[in-house]
């Protein structure tokens, strides 16, 4: 019988997640009925919110249950077909995650185009998957950057920042990035464009502002909350946006930090700061994936993959992302088997 | 020679402004040239804000100059005259405050037609006045209540703050009001119509909320920030708004409290906090006066006065905003003088 290892949770992590929190087991997969399909998945997300539904404490989205197949966004092939609409050899986006293959009805999955050139699938999970559209969500509708305005991005290096801050570029704006390492400040001005970057291990947020922005900033992409929050809110200029799509310095503490003590300036400077989540917005996946690829042609927006190879990496590939290491998205390439 | 006594702000408070901050000054009034008049202040405003105006720090608004004479809203009556669109017996609200009487030019202040029945002309520095369009703004631009929708309103005793819920009433909304006595909770209940309200210095917000809005709420006028943000934050509902124009709570420390540490519900619960200020919104008095005659007149809308008499009151007046005893609006009313 046909069967497929997939990562499981087995305890619910205390504070920072580790390997003995996953199991890999190893399931029978079911025979085909009428209307489904079964997908080899080729290429798996691992994205830090995963860490907030090992949780079992209220959140945005529901806590991943103990002992069973862990969700999350995958691009896999059809390799056996009993649903016309859904031919073998055709790709699939689902959120089935942390698995080598599955049985799926037709709504469970997605049928994907093609991808840009000089891009794979696996692009889907990243510079025009869920990643993408977070950061496209964050500057149109939040930032909304005018030419010449100052756009400050933490997590710059990352899947979202990276991606965000090209955006702003593409629309005029001065973009600044704020990132963990030498060699991502270098990245990101080299290959992403970004105007200026510096290294909060190494630099004050506030300082390095004073510094690269001396006249202050307009908008900020906050990932991260804590200093670099409040030297970006201590920044702003008169009419500053603040889009929040993310808390990573939050995810493995049971007891958040304080917020910003500066927050007086929200009425002062007329700041907004507004929260959103990529899962309310699929509708506007279309309009976001003609914009990107318009970007991707012209080369105003490249995107990188930090990639793990095989379902066993499904893990530590996780939880490296809070260490600070990947460029890009971080993705899981699982090999070419069962005959195709 | 005619003469105006006016309070000049002598020393920059280090942290709770006191009386010997101030003095009471005795200035010549200059006689008119064409084209301008002379006014006898009959009402001035006395707000928390002004304590930002006494330190010698960046801020929304310039500092205070040293002894010079204190700005701020004031209503009064033309009792002598240079300029024909501007006769004696004309009521006009200006911004040069803090004193007995004043020569002026057109542009320097702004005719008001009669008050709404039942008001005298104070209510221009109130109800009809900045801190009526303050509320206004907050409510209609930020907090923008459905019909059944909780809303919590901080220093609901307040000017703004009673002001704000009785329009989030008027509107439909269900109103929870903070307070800072058990008379004052009686009070927003009684005579703002609140449906419900607590009294923080008795009960912990979070409690509070947990008891009034078991099930969330869906937006926030906070004035004060701590932890009643914090409570705030932690109550809301999916989409939940919070309007920011004040921090009253922080004007006289030099060291602002932490800001609250649970802002990663921003993004889980698509939060938006949006900072604003009245001064920015002179083009919506119009539509905001029409409005609030409105509610006046059919009794959705009633307004509270705090009155002091006599110049040498405006200093006491001012501190004792900061000991939460007031209600309403606070004024000071000076007496007719000079043959009017």
């Amino acid at each position: 019988m046909l069967t497929s290892i997939e990562v499981q949770l087995v305890r619910r992590p205390d504070a920072t997640a580790a390997v003995s929190d996953f199991d890999l087991v190893e399931a029978p997969v079911p025979s085909l009925k009428s209307g489904q399909v079964r997908v080899e998945n080729r290429y798996l997300s691992v994205d830090p919110y995963m860490r907030a539904r090992m949780n079992d404490r209220p959140s945005y989205c529901p806590p991943w249950p103990l002992n069973a197949p862990l969700d999350g966004d995958a691009v896999g092939i059809v390799t056996e077909s009993r649903e016309p609409t859904l031919p073998s050899g055709q790709w699939v986006l689902s959120d089935c995650g942390w698995r080598e293959r599955y049985v799926a009805g037709r709504s469970d999955v997605r049928p994907l185009e093609p991808p840009p050139a000089g891009y794979g699938y696996s692009a889907y999970l990243g510079i025009l998957g869920a990643t993408g559209l977070t950061a496209y969500l964050g500057v149109m509708d939040v930032l909304a950057p005018r030419p010449g305005e100052v756009m400050l991005i933490t997590t710059a290096a990352g899947a979202v920042g990276g991606t965000a801050g090209q955006m702003c570029r593409a629309l005029g704006a001065h973009v600044i990035g704020s990132t963990s390492t030498p060699a991502k400040v270098a990245h990101v001005i080299s290959r992403y464009g970004f105007d200026a970057a510096f290294d909060y291990r190494n630099e004050q947020p506030a300082q390095a502002l004073a510094r690269l922005a001396p006249d202050g900033i307009d908008g900020m992409f906050d990932n991260v909350g804590g200093t670099q929050l409040e030297a970006g809110i201590e920044a702003m200029r008169t009419g500053g946006r603040i889009a929040k799509c993310g808390a990573i310095g939050d995810y493995n503490s049971p007891h958040p930090a304080p917020g910003p003590p500066n927050m007086h300036h929200f009425f002062g400077k007329r700041l907004v700061m507004r929260g959103f989540l990529v899962s309310d917005h699929h509708d506007r996946i279309p309009e976001f994936q003609r914009k990107a690829r318009d970007w991707l042609a012209d080369g105003q927006l490249v995107a990188d993959e930090t990639v793990f190879s095989g379902i066993d990496s499904a893990v530590p590939a996780f939880l490296q992302l809070f260490a600070g290491h990947n460029i890009g998205k971080t993705v899981i390439s699982l090999p070419v088997t069962g005959g195709f």
